[in-house]
């Protein structure tokens, strides 16, 4: 007898379960979902888990556990547990992952084009300023990091509404209207013409820190940066220093070294500096229940898993 | 023998003029060109004028003046002089201004479907807050008001960004993938549908106050505003209160009954507004200088004026 399938939820803690509850009830009525901390729960049951920064040894208390799903599209948080049993790890990415995200970076972009950071500077000390009316999307080049999921549709959004786009990865892309760099050899030159960067490369050891001082040096000056890859591809005080040299005219970002970003950092003040609280692209919760659904019972039925780590590449 | 044209420029006062002059320099080396209190000039040599928000009467001591021309795309600054000569007026558009207001609606929708003025206010307050997720364009709806010049460009780049879009004018238009509404008929409807509301009417007696306590009351609950239309089509204190009752979550303002914003004004500093200066689409000097040029070229050798502003339909 085929035993039954249990997922444990631990993401968001205590108040975000009756949502969660909820959303798996719309998403799949047969699934037997539990609250990670349920005491009710007996581990050897337990086959699938949907974690957020999982505390270090949780996951190895499940003998059965057959499949880690990643609350989102990164896994890092759950690769940084010393004792991560041997088990396949899904990225969370559903229909909206990639859309949300182009919304969410095109507005950061034209943001950066029309001094988002000045005027909302301006606007708090009641200062009119018209002199604030920045310059055309159709003549700035901005440049993606990252053609993944993510970057392939943020870098075609930004295309669509005029900008001039250069994308960089590790294999070079082929995608329309984009100009596609790609490996250590071609990193100067694409860094050399974005005056606009944006980041949406998966946190590995070889992206850990790339954007350092050396980087922000070969940037054209004044150029903007949109961070919504991981706040470990930055090495934050060499950020603040290009900041407060003028080398880099502003900087939106969404991830940070440590989250939530705590309440003494520099950059939460910074005139020049929009922080965001890790919001570029979260889905809803239900819409991530019905991806985790659809993942176990993909799973089940012996079907293809979409979006799985794999750990040869590192993302 | 021809009269040599002289134009005089009464636009951003003395300390604008060092930069204008350069600009005609480059745009029309040939073209006289003298500040508007330049005492060496003989009044009776004017053949046009380059003006922002002209004293009254001043327009009136030139009585060889041929064309006014406005240094912005509104011509209200103007006719609000009561010894206003009666000569045709032309409306500054240059190539770029619908393209500026395109990028800077397109930033300020997404702004407000991202939640724009609250991640501001968490910021200010170091508070990290990541339930401020937003919605997806996709699944907004854009109420643009005005199809002209403006309205009609600015319509089509939120529907290319992916926004659901609706448009209204006096007379119903055919716009690709957007639905258009015309005349008093269809105002109810358009506004009970516009998630965002985009004003973009020219400021004329019949559209004065048209955002007033029953409009705001007709559209969606929660409905957010980006006016950079004129101040006068808004009434501020019913604004500041839709907003505070909840019926407005949102209002991203360009433009003002008084300009500059004064200082005590409340619109400052209420947490879902966003002020910006009348930047919305200020064409360059250089821009405007060579548009300018082009028009009095025109007028000189017979040829078509373009942008004339028409006093029978008031815009
Ligand atoms: N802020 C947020 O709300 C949020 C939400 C979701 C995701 N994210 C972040 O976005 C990142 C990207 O997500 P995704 O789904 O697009 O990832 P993905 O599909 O795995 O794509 C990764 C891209 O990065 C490139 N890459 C990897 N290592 C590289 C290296 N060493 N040098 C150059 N290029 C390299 C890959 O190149 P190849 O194509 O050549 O392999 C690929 O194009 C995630 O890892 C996550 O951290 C953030
Ligand atoms: N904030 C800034 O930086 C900035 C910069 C430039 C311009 N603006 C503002 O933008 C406004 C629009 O400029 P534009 O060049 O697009 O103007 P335009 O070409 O004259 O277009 C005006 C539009 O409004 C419609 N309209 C006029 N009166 C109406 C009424 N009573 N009811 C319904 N619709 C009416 C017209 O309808 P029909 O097509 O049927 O005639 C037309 O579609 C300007 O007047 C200016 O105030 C602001």
């Amino acid at each position: 007898m085929e035993q039954e399938d249990v997922l444990l939820v631990q993401v968001g803690g205590a108040a975000a379960w009756p949502e969660w509850q909820a959303a798996f009830q719309a998403a799949a009525p047969g699934l037997r979902v539990r609250a990670f901390d349920d005491p009710a729960v007996d581990p050897a049951t337990v086959t699938h888990a949907l974690v957020w920064q999982p505390e270090p040894g949780w996951l190895a208390r499940f003998p059965h556990l057959r499949l880690i799903l990643s609350a989102a599209a990164g896994v890092d948080h759950i690769l940084a547990d010393p004792q991560l049993p041997a088990l396949p790890i899904v990225r969370m990415v559903t229909p909206e992952t990639a859309e949300r995200m182009g919304d969410f970076v095109l507005f950061a972009a034209l943001g950066m084009v029309r001094e988002l950071p000045a005027l909302i500077d301006s606007q708090r000390e009641r200062r009119w300023s018209p002199r604030l009316t920045g310059r055309l999307a159709s003549q700035t080049t901005v440049g993606v990091m990252g053609l993944g999921q993510l970057g392939a549709h943020v870098a075609g959004r930004l295309r669509a509404a005029g900008f001039q786009v250069m994308g960089w990865s590790r294999s070079a892309k082929q995608l329309p209207g984009i100009e596609c760099l790609g490996g250590q050899a071609d990193w100067p030159d694409f860094l050399s013409r974005s005056e606009i960067l944006v980041n949406l490369l998966p946190g590995t050891p070889e992206t850990a820190a790339i954007l350092d001082a050396a980087a922000f040096a070969r940037l054209p000056a004044g150029a903007c940066l949109i961070n919504v890859g991981r706040g470990s591809h930055v090495d934050e005080q060499a950020l603040l220093d290009a900041l407060d040299q003028g080398r880099l005219g502003a900087a939106l970002l969404d991830v940070f070294d440590l989250e939530p970003l705590p309440a003494g950092h520099a950059l939460w003040s910074h005139p020049r500096v929009i922080v965001t609280p890790h919001i570029a692209s979260t889905a809803s919760r239900a819409a991530r229940a019905r991806q985790a659904a659809h993942t176990i019972a993909a799973d089940r039925s012996g079907g293809a898993i979409d979006h799985l780590y794999l750990h040869a590449r590192g993302y």
